[in-house]
């Protein structure tokens, strides 16, 4: 029998009580022993909870039992955490956590210290959907070229709903709310982060990349309007805030933000709440992964089977894929040197010239226009909107800047990248 | 080092040898130790192949080398594989395979053989895709409610091309086979054959069943016509041959056959000669997984994943998934039994009582109409093309037998499942 204990018992956690319960036949006879959750420490011991184990206030009830085999992370946050599982992986104890948080800011310390025993993290990323293990497992033979993914359901409901029934961003967010997919403060969601957490850890298990949240580019979903969602229909475009990032030499790309992605491509296909994630491998081409990366049984799903591959072998592959550092050292892009294609929205008087006057700056930028199209607003006003080839994020900068310093654009420019 | 000896040194083989050498350098960081191809078993010695190891015509030569850690069966066929990994086995070297249709009919006794020694067979369904690892390892805490598998790129091919293209059986079966999509005996991909070998292992690591082929129900994309195609697209549709397996209290359904499914489905979305496999588990939901089903460099990206899993762990998971049989005694669905939804086209004479009395024929077999199109054909001719609610595959035939013996249809009725 292997023993669990439990560190924050909330929604996963619950989840992860009732699935061994209910499951445990199955899962008994996939992993070769009865997996038990003994005890879970909580906060507030008055508060009700559906669970039949022990509860505790106090987390070394757990830490330093020597029955407990596991210690499964669930409180959230950074810190914190990362004091706890030390403390477990130096009482000897294997480690599974859903925490995208801690893992962002602490994954190559735990790895180190973790030494030979198992630290897994499959509920990390992408909920339910085996993503880590595809990656660290099933795509071992390849050079990963490029990483795409719909990290985060939030942001994929609400863009969805955006651009498929025209509501607006203020009132998508309230219904997100309303629906439990988005918190009260939901900048953790809408402004990116969340998906940089996740998109780190793919990349250290792509590249062996070490990268903090505050190294890379994060951009929300929030200066998304209607006349962007428009231009989208119009071209066949899907608006998805991805996490992308990709290998070009020897320089590693990490990017999250929202991209305009065509939609043919079968990550633009992914609706709703639903999680997503395309990788490309220099031999197998493009693999591609779906299912929810939410919720309290899917996340639990990925937990428990990070404890049944604890028990069918203990510690399996190194904790982020590699066995040593690679040899190329990798280093990050710069986010200025990021190239890919661009979409701006410009608002202007409706007069002869402005256009003119548009596409000299942008080509005085190095920038050259693949589609532009006017439309005319109210009071003399138009908006232009275009499509660039392949150019610079800094030349972007720089054209937006001009634009706005010469006055022929009325108020600030949008800009949303294109993937494809 | 781990050491590996080849048997079958063809398309994949060669990419096996190719990728090991390109892609050293990662493959090495993440196993831990170089895996090394030393010697490949062929036929034919004077055939010129693009490998840099030595070859030999006599398989013994890599069976009884004390010297070779892991033996790679990419031969072929059941019976002359079959005696070769259990003489590897028996030899103590671990086994990966490529080889569907010796797992198709040997599975169980494989793993009985195998024991302690490592077993793996990625690459046998649905080629670069990790679906076995996927299935096996990241699905483990769930019931699997269903599969549905396009595994055979060759007819999602064709049938995207019939219905995107409008191109008819005949030529584009011609089209598939000019590209080296289709072999000139075809039967074995578009008969169902193929994707019923792999549903046979997926279905073993969903549910621990034991079937071989002829147990179940297979059917190919042989019998499709052109206003089958035009119903699918009036009515959303994607036309697809699917292997399908589903457990409905201790009964499990295994079947191959061509179906009609919803547009908005996932699974509908995979084009092309792609593969795509949806799983339903009973707390992760859906995931779905796509990917490259064939090709050298997809189906050695797999087999090489077996090996860093191989020399990281050694035997990992229990080959098909499960460490014990399980305690509620699965048996087959039989096929009559099958309940699902129906598409019927019937070729009749254009006038009046036609309608009235295949309702009639269908209500006397309990099958209820759920939608009816009746097409004008030429010389006073009609197609009636209407789909069913849920009944059983029993019904449908009794009612299809009817209707030929009353003589009321003019043709053999054409018939093909829907799946939502």
């Amino acid at each position: 029998m292997l023993k669990i204990g439990i560190i924050g018992v909330g929604t996963v956690g619950q989840s992860v009580c009732q699935i061994l319960e209910e499951n445990k036949d199955i899962i008994t006879a996939r992993a070769g022993v009865e997996i038990k959750p003994m005890i879970g420490a909580v906060n507030n011991l008055s508060k009700k909870r559906d669970v039949n184990i022990k509860l505790t206030d106090n987390i070394d009830d757990i830490l330093e039992d020597k029955d407990i085999d596991i210690v499964v992370e669930l409180m959230g946050g950074i810190e914190e955490p990362y004091k706890v599982v030390k403390k477990a992986l130096k009482n000897g104890k294997a480690v599974v956590t859903a925490n995208k948080a801690l893992l962002a800011y602490h994954r190559y310390e735990l790895q180190d210290i973790a030494g030979d025993t198992a630290f897994e993290f499959e509920a990390a990323v992408a909920g339910g959907i085996p993503i880590i293990t595809a990656l660290r497992e099933g795509l071992g033979a390849n050079h990963i070229q490029s990483i795409k993914g719909i990290i985060n359901g939030t942001c994929n409901y609400m863009l969805d709903k955006m651009i498929k029934e025209g509501i607006e961003y203020d009132i998508i967010l309230k219904e997100a709310q309303d629906l439990g997919y988005a918190e009260a403060d939901p900048t953790f969601d809408v402004g990116g982060f969340d998906a940089a957490h996740k998109l780190l850890i793919l990349a250290s298990l792509a590249y062996g990349i070490d990268a903090k949240p505050e190294d890379i580019l994060i951009e929300g979903i929030d200066n998304i309007q209607k006349e962007d969602i428009e231009f989208a229909k119009e071209f066949n475009y899907s608006l998805k805030l991805l996490g992308i990032t990709k290998k070009i030499g020897d320089k590693v790309e990490l990017r999250v933000h929202t991209v305009l992605i065509p939609n043919s491509e079968m990550i633009a296909k992914i609706d709703g709440v639903m999680n997503g994630v395309s990788v490309v491998g220099d031999k197998v081409g493009e693999t591609l992964y779906y299912g929810a990366g939410a919720g309290g049984d899917a996340t639990a799903s990925a937990v428990i089977a990070n404890l049944i591959d604890i028990a069918r072998k203990g510690k399996g592959s190194p904790m982020l894929g590699f066995t040593k550092s690679l040899e190329d050292g990798l280093s990050l892009v710069d986010i200025d040197d990021i190239e890919t294609k661009y979409y701006l929205r410009l608002e202007v008087d409706d007069k002869s010239g402005v256009l003119a006057k548009i596409a000299q700056t942008l080509g005085d930028n190095n920038i050259s226009i693949k589609t532009m199209l006017q439309k005319s607003a109210s009071n003399n006003k138009a908006n232009i909107l275009l499509s660039t080839h392949t150019c610079k994020e800094k030349n972007i900068k720089d054209a937006i800047k001009d634009l706005e310093n010469s006055k022929v654009v009325l108020s600030k420019p949008a800009m949303i990248r294109i993937e494809e």
